[in-house]
C-alpha cells in the first residue's frame, strides 16, 4: 500500500476493511443488522421522547449517523445513534432556550447535533483526543449515575399516566407529587405489565432459552431484543382494548417517510447559548463511546484509533444534524448486542440504518398504539443499569480528593443539572490536583544501611549525618509551591546548629518554572548567610537542561551531584551517627 | 510571656514591639515620619486623581490606614496608603458602573476598600496567604509593568492640557490623537518643568549632595522628597504668574479637616459588581505588599508573618473604607524611604498619620494652585521605575511556558483591562502547568555502571537488559495522564519481543489518583495478557500507604521493589548486555 493510499485508509478506515470483506463478515453482519434493528426501533423512539421531541425524530437520528460511522470509525461494533445521557443532555440543553413551537425545538435540536459534531471534527483534526482524559473516570462515573436517577425520575409521569415536569430532582419529585391526585389505573397497568415483561425478558428469558438448549449467547441476545415483545404486546393491548378511551397515552400518528435532508437553519444567538451544551455533549459522548468500544475491541484483539473515533462521532453527529435528528454517540447496549450477535465489521451499522430506514418508512403506522408507558418502561430499565452508587464507596475509600470529586458531580448533577454537574466535577477535580501539588510532602531523607538508596527517615531506618540535611521533594517546583518550599527549606536549616550541606534531591521533580528558579535562588542566599552550603542531586535531564539557561548553577554554593549516594559520600563528616532519633 | 500573652501578641504585634519601645526607636521613627509625610502628600493627592478621585480623598486613605498597620502589621517598615497599581484597578472597577454623582463614586471606592479589606481579613482568620502564591512571579512583574504603561498613558492628557479617556491603551491613545489640537502650551511648560525637575532631583540630586559631602543615604533620602519640590514649585508659578487664566488646570479648593467616618452606605447590587475587582485588588496588593516587607525584613534579619500581614492589610483597607478613602497597600517607594531615613517600628507609620492629618487639616488650602499637571508628572516619574519589559526577555530564555504567561498578561492588561489581564495570566498559568502535567515525560532507565543509580539510557551511558524494561514515569500518575501512561507503558513493552518483565520506577509518581490506579490494573491486566510481568519500584510513602487500600497489589503480577537496583539486580537475566544501541 503506498503511503498516500496508507493516509487515505485511516481517515476512511472503510478502504481497508472494505478491500478484504467477504461473505463470512458479510452473513455475520447482516444477522447482528436485523437483531439491532429491532432492538433499536423502540429504543429510538422512547430517547426521542427523552429529548422532548416527536418520536420520529429517534428514528431518522438512528439512520444517517450509522452510514456516517460505518465510512470513518475504526471500531467494528460500535452502534451509534440516539443514547439515554445524551437525549437528557439535550433536552436540558434547549430547555432554557424558551422556544415557541415544536419546529423551532426541533431545528434547534438538530443545530445541537451539527455544532457538537463539528466540535468533534476540529478536536479530530487538531489530534485533541487528549482533551477527553481531563474528564477523570470517577467523575463520569458519577455523572453518568446521577444522569441515570434524573433520566428514571423523568419517566416516573408516564408510568403513572400524569403530567409532571421539572429541571432537577427536587421539581421533578415535587410536580410529580402534584400531579398524583390525576393518576390513570389503566397506564399503571400497562406500565407494571411492561416492566414485568421487560424485567422478566431480562432475568428470565435467558436462563428459560439456555435451559432449553440455545447457546448462551444466542439466548443472552434474545433478552436483549426482548423489549420488542413488551412493545408489540402492549400495542396489541392498547387496540385491542382501546386503552386510548381509558385514558392511555399513545405516541399517536408518526409521520411515514424517509427523513428530511438540509442543513438546519440557525442564527448566531442560538450557537452561542447551545456551545458549551454542545461542548459538553461531544467531549461525554466521545468518553463513552470510546471506551465500550475500547472494551470490545480489546475482546477480539482489535484497536481503534481514539483521534479518528473523533472525525467518526464527529461525521455521525453532523449526518444526525443534516437528516432532522438530534446529537447522537456510540451506545453501551446496542453495541454489546451488535458484537454478540457476531458483526464483523462496521457494515453491520450501514445494514441497520437499512433496516431503520425500512422502519421509518412502513412499520410506523403501526406505532400508532404504542402507549407512552411502554417506552417510558424500557427507558427505566435501561438505565438502571447505567446507576452504580458503588462509585461512592469505592472512591471514599481511596481518596478524598476522587470522593468529593464524585460527590460534588453527583448531587450538582442531581440538583442543579447536568451541564453545572459535569463542569464543576471537572473544575473541582483539576482545583484539588493544583492544591495538592502546591502542598508538597518533603521528606528528610537517610541512606538505607547496605543500599546506595535514601529514603524517608520517619519510615526506614536510615544513616544520616549531623552537618547533611537531604530533603527530598515530592513534587515539580512552579509558582504555586516555591514560596512554601523556600520557606521550609529555609526553617529547617534554621533549626538544626550542627548543619553545614543542604542537599535538595530532585528525583521527584518534574519541572522548574521560572518563579521557582527565583525561589531556589533565595534558597541559596539565604543558607549562604548562615554558613550553609546548598547542593541539589538527582536532577533530571529535562531540569537540568533548562537551569542551565539561566546563572543560577554558576551561583549556586555547592554541587549538582549525579546521585544523592554521591552527594552524601562526599559531603558527610563521620560514619555517620544517626539523627533520626532527634527527629521522631 | 504566657500562652494567652502569646496569642495576642500574634494578632496585636504592638503588643510585644511596644513593650521594650525606646527613646532611640522614638527618634528614629519621628525622623521617618516626617520625611515619608513629605513624600506622601503629592503621592496621596496624585494616586486619587488617577483613580477618578477627588485630591483630599488621597489625604484621607492616607491617615488612618497606617494607624491600623502600626496595630496589626509586622513589618517595621512597611508604609500603607494609595499605591498607582491600586489606584488604576480602582478606576477601571469602578468605570463600567455608570455612577451619575460624584457622591456616589466616592461612596462605591470607599465600599470596594472595605470589601476588598474584609477579603484579606477573611483570608487571614483561614491563614490562606498561600492563595496568594498562585500568582507566579512572571504574570505580577508583567502585570505591574503593563499597569505602568497604562498609568503613564494616562497622566498624558494632564501634562498636555487636554481632555481624554479610555479604557484600554489602545482608546487612550486614539482619545489623545483625537484631542490634540486643544493642547495648551502654558500646561506643556509647566509639565516640562515639572519632569525636569522630578528626573533631576532622582538623578542628579543625590550626587550633588553626596560631592557636597552629604552621606549618602540622607542624599538618597532627599532624592525622594523631591517631588515636593516640584509642588512647591509650581504652586509658586501658577499662583504668581496667574497660570490658570492661561489654561492651566489646577487642583482648585481642597476641603480643609478631618476625614468623614462611617460605614460606607452599599446595596447588593454594588457588592456583587464589585467582588471581583475587590479580589483582584486584595490580592495583587498582598503579594506587592508581602514582598516589599520581606525584602526590607531581611536587610534587618526580622521576620514578617505573611498570615497576620494579610489581618494587617485587611484592616488598614477597612480603616481606608471607613474614613472616606479607597483601597490602600504597602507601597515600595515610600516603604524604602521610611527604611532608610531610619524608622524602627511600626509607630514610624502612626506618626506619619499624624504629619498627613495635619495636612489635611491645615496644608489643603495652599493646594489650590497646585498644576494638575505636577501630580501627573509625579505619577509619570513614580510609574516608570515599575515598567520593566526584560521580564519578557528573561522569560523567553528560560521557558516558553514562563513566557506566554507574561505576554499574555501583559497585552491582555494593555488591551482588554487589568482584570482580564490578570485574570487571563492566572488561568493561562494554571492550564499551562496542568497541560504540562498530563503530557508527562518518560525515560527508559539503567544502571549507571559502578552506582546503584538509573538514568535515563539517551543521556548516560548505563547498563540494561533485553529482558528487563525500565521506566522511570516523570509525573504524579493522575486522571489528566492515566490513559496516556497506559497506552505508552503498553506499546513500549509490545516493541520488545525479548521482553519478560517491566518495571516502573516511582520515584517521581508523588500521586496515584483513582483514575490511575485503574489505568496501572489495566496495564497489569494487558501485560499479563502478553507474558509479561508487571513490577514497580521506589513507590513512595504515600503513595504505597494509598495502594495498599485497594486490591491492586494483590492482583500485580510481580512485586513492588524497594529501589529500582534491587529489582534490575533479581530480574536481570544476564550480566547486562545493553539494549541502548538499539535504541538511539
Amino acid at each position: 500500500m503506498s503511503q498516500s493510499a496508507a493516509r487515505w485508509s485511516k481517515l476512511f478506515p472503510i478502504l481497508s476493511w472494505g478491500r478484504t470483506y467477504n461473505s463470512d463478515e458479510l452473513t455475520g453482519d447482516i444477522t447482528a443488522a436485523v437483531i439491532v434493528t429491532i432492538m433499536l426501533v423502540p429504543q429510538s423512539l422512547a430517547y426521542a421522547l427523552l429529548a422532548g421531541l416527536p418520536a420520529e425524530v429517534g428514528l431518522y437520528a438512528s439512520i444517517l449517523p450509522l452510514v456516517a460511522y460505518a465510512i470513518f470509525g475504526t471500531s467494528r461494533a460500535l452502534a451509534v445513534g440516539p443514547v439515554a445521557v445524551a437525549s437528557l443532555m439535550t433536552a436540558s440543553a434547549l430547555a432554557p432556550l424558551g422556544l415557541e413551537t415544536l419546529q423551532d425545538y426541533i431545528a434547534a435540536a438538530a443545530v445541537l447535533a451539527v455544532l457538537s459534531g463539528l466540535m468533534l471534527l476540529a478536536m479530530g483534526a487538531l489530534r485533541l483526543g487528549v482533551i477527553a482524559n481531563f474528564l477523570s473516570h470517577p467523575l463520569i462515573s458519577g455523572f453518568i449515575t446521577a444522569s441515570g436517577i434524573l433520566i428514571a425520575t423523568s419517566q416516573i409521569k408516564h408510568l403513572l399516566g400524569i403530567s409532571a415536569g421539572g429541571h432537577n430532582l427536587i421539581e421533578m419529585l415535587h410536580s410529580l407529587w402534584l400531579g398524583l391526585p390525576e393518576i390513570n389505573i389503566p397506564t399503571v397497568l400497562v406500565s407494571l405489565a411492561a416492566l414485568g415483561g421487560l424485567i422478566w425478558v431480562r432475568k428470565g428469558l435467558a436462563p428459560l432459552l439456555q435451559r432449553m438448549g440455545v447457546r448462551k449467547t444466542h439466548a443472552q441476545t434474545a433478552a436483549r431484543v426482548g423489549p420488542v415483545f413488551a412493545v408489540i404486546g402492549t400495542i396489541f393491548a392498547a387496540w385491542a382494548l382501546d386503552l386510548q378511551a381509558l385514558g392511555v397515552s399513545v405516541v399517536g400518528t408518526v409521520p411515514t417517510g424517509l427523513p428530511p435532508f438540509g442543513m438546519p437553519e440557525f442564527d448566531l444567538g442560538l450557537l452561542s447559548a447551545l456551545a458549551i451544551p454542545a461542548l459538553l455533549i461531544s467531549v461525554i459522548g466521545y468518553v463513552e463511546s470510546v471506551s465500550v468500544a475500547q472494551t470490545l475491541a480489546a475482546k477480539r484483539r482489535q484497536q481503534i484509533d481514539p483521534n479518528q473515533e473523533l472525525i467518526a462521532l464527529g461525521a455521525s453527529s453532523v449526518a444526525s444534524g443534516f437528516s432532522g435528528g438530534f446529537p447522537v454517540t456510540g451506545g453501551f447496549a446496542r453495541s454489546v448486542v451488535n458484537f454478540d450477535a457476531g458483526a464483523r465489521s462496521p457494515a453491520a451499522g450501514a445494514f441497520t440504518a437499512v433496516g431503520l430506514l425500512f422502519a421509518a418508512v412502513y412499520l410506523t403506522p403501526f406505532l400508532y398504539f404504542l402507549p407512552k408507558a411502554t417506552l417510558a418502561a424500557t427507558i427505566i430499565i435501561a438505565v438502571l443499569s447505567l446507576i452504580d452508587l458503588s462509585i461512592l464507596r469505592r472512591s471514599w475509600e481511596y481518596s478524598r480528593a476522587d470522593f468529593s470529586t464524585v460527590l460534588t458531580t453527583i448531587l450538582l448533577t442531581l440538583f442543579a443539572g447536568v451541564e453545572v454537574g459535569v463542569s464543576s466535577g471537572l473544575i473541582l477535580s483539576l482545583a484539588l490536583f493544583i492544591w495538592k501539588t502546591s502542598r508538597p510532602h518533603v521528606a528528610e531523607v537517610g541512606q538505607v544501611a547496605g543500599y546506595e538508596h535514601f529514603r524517608n527517615i520517619l519510615r526506614h531506618d536510615v544513616i544520616t549525618d549531623p552537618a547533611v540535611l537531604s530533603l527530598r521533594i515530592d513534587e515539580s517546583l512552579y509558582f504555586a509551591n516555591a514560596q512554601r518550599m523556600e520557606e521550609l527549606v529555609v526553617s529547617r536549616a534554621v533549626a538544626l546548629p550542627e548543619l553545614k550541606h543542604v542537599v535538595l534531591m530532585c528525583s521527584a521533580v518534574n519541572e522548574i518554572d521560572l518563579s521557582a528558579l527565583e525561589s531556589l535562588e533565595a534558597i541559596n542566599h539565604r543558607l549562604d548567610d548562615m554558613g550553609i552550603v546548598l547542593n541539589l542531586s538527582e536532577v533530571k535531564g529535562p531540569v537540568t537542561d533548562r537551569l542551565q539557561r539561566g546563572d543560577f548553577l554558576d551561583h549556586l554554593t555547592g554541587k549538582v551531584f549525579l546521585s544523592q549516594f554521591e552527594a552524601f559520600q562526599e559531603l558527610r563528616t563521620n560514619s555517620g551517627q544517626a539523627r533520626q532519633s532527634d527527629v521522631e
